[in-house]
């Protein structure tokens, strides 16, 4: 099945035009964030598996801002868009960055999740 | 002179609060992330003399956003409010995070700094 012709080619900006600013702001909200946690656990992803409840164009705009900062590659494949983290070059850009952030990011969630289901404790 | 009644207390939250997705939203910004360079190197700055050219109302603004993310810590003396970052707080809190920001952010400023300025090379 030949692509079609409304989708616009999709956008892969090289490594070097990563900016540390788009990656942060890109990473700064919950659902980019559980994409990018999806990623890392599943080396591709199609796009109406991952694990967030938001509307698909608003979903569809996250995943842009996600692939503007290099963070995420995508492909098409028939009907289907496949989404995979670009971890090596960011790697190779900043290295330890996206460890830094979403190991940050894990360390705190189980504790954030269990005072908000049972109110608090130590 | 006492303190003037106009200018509502400051908000500092404390580190328990702080949330991952704050600090990258705040440190998104390349005003915010010059405040945060500047207190790395000086450790307490008074508003007028961050080296950022914005108008004092957005100024305002960006404090705020630092502030509320629990980054820095502001304190006024009489007419004047002094800034310092929250080092201690936000490694107890996140360890290695703010490093791991504004490091790489820093290793890749000279050179952006550097293409703008000649019109590129290696």
């Amino acid at each position: 099945m030949p692509s079609s012709p409304r989708r616009p080619a999709l956008i892969h900006p090289p490594p070097e035009d990563f900016t540390v600013l788009a990656i942060l702001h890109a990473l700064s909200d919950p659902t980019r964030m559980t994409v990018v946690q999806t990623l890392r656990a599943s080396p591709e992803c199609a796009c109406g598996t991952f694990p967030v409840e938001v509307a698909p164009s608003t979903l569809t705009h996250h995943f842009r801002v996600l692939r503007e900062a290099g963070i995420i590659r995508q492909r098409e494949d028939g009907n289907r868009r496949w989404t995979t983290l670009r971890g090596e070059d960011l790697e190779a850009r900043f290295p330890g960055l996206l460890d830094a952030i979403v190991g940050a990011y894990e360390g705190t969630r189980p504790v954030a999740l269990r005072r908000r289901r049972w109110g608090g404790g130590r």
